[in-house]
């Protein structure tokens, strides 16, 4: 029960801490990730030993560069909280169903199951499931873009480096796509070089 | 003899078609690579199956999409040549030497290895090892940001999913990362309108 308190007191002030403008998370999210610390507890030494798993340095970069890294992120955390359900103890027939019907469950009072570890097994798994929802929505929602950019790289890094077509279509693809990649900074250069002077006239034409 | 030729013509008529405005790519670099493709001997039914190695489809995107998409092209090729260079012969120890010696070698007379299959190999080691000095220059010089960026999704997606502490921090992690994901799609929204009005007013401006 200490225990309990002392990882919802830390967790409200962290989210005070880390409260972005004009965003927030929404209280069923906050409480189901403080009822699956309780599920998945560590040592405070642990905790805070100064090596987050996701780093602050990838999102040092331009704005573009964060989309593409949290679009990483939201897919890691996709298929982390996957591997994490399917760690959980296996539901009885009784309680099995769908994400959809487990997550509607989140809700529910606390289950009926007689076995004691399925049935927490059962409500980390919903309330797993919520979490996962709540991920795959904003990634649907706002991050579709860096999504087949990601799905782009995948392709990219998964050719068949062994086999002696690809070793030879690739050199035969090598000039063009080199002439691009040559070019193309030149082009960011003008657009970044363009937005800056127009930025600057907009500025002068107000202060005229 | 009639196959070089062949290929010479192929890749000329491929260069013309597909050069890009300004851009150029060195008569070593194309020569290197028209020799390269007769050591990577294909069919022509394999060559031209309608399935590049690089699709055209990632390239669709944003300028800024583009570059992050050659940034991992470069990072393939990369790779590639070195795993072509792995596969060569290995050299005798006359002819063996460090990538920057054999690079030179690439401008020299025909080597003088007594073994034919050594000397086909050795010459094939420095032509490779050219194209592989051209894509790093080019990399190193215009695609630094994309690959910081590149370095920093492979950290995010290589976390170890399967590690109670991992998963604990990650949990903890979430709800900021949660929230700077929420609000940065709506930044970058405000950031394009703010740029399409500049330059609409700039545009108003030029006509009063």
């Amino acid at each position: 029960m200490v225990a309990a308190a002392k990882v919802a007191v830390c967790l409200a002030v962290w989210l005070s801490v880390c409260q972005v403008r004009g965003s927030h998370i929404s209280d069923g999210m906050n409480r189901t990730i403080q009822n699956l610390l309780q599920h998945y507890r560590i040592s405070q030494k642990d905790r805070f030993n100064g090596k987050p798993v996701f780093s602050k340095e990838p999102l040092s970069g331009r704005i573009e560069a964060k989309m593409v890294i949290f679009g990483g992120i939201l897919e890691t955390y996709e298929k982390l909280i996957n591997r994490m359900l399917k760690q959980l103890p296996t539901p009885s027939p009784q309680t099995a169903g769908s994400v959809e019907g487990l997550t509607s469950a989140i809700t529910a009072a606390p289950g009926t199951a007689s076995d004691a570890k399925s049935a927490s097994g059962m409500s980390v798994r919903s309330e797993l499931s919520f979490i996962l929802e709540k991920v795959q929505e904003l990634k649907k929602n706002y991050y579709q873009e860096e999504d087949k950019l990601l799905k782009g790289l995948q392709t990219i890094r998964h050719i068949q480096m062994d086999d002696p077509v690809v070793q030879s279509k690739a050199l035969w693809e090598l000039p063009k796509l080199y002439l691009e990649a040559s070019s193309l900074p030149e082009s960011i250069r003008q657009q970044r070089r363009r937005r800056r002077r127009q930025a600057r006239r907009v500025k002068t034409h107000q202060r005229a």
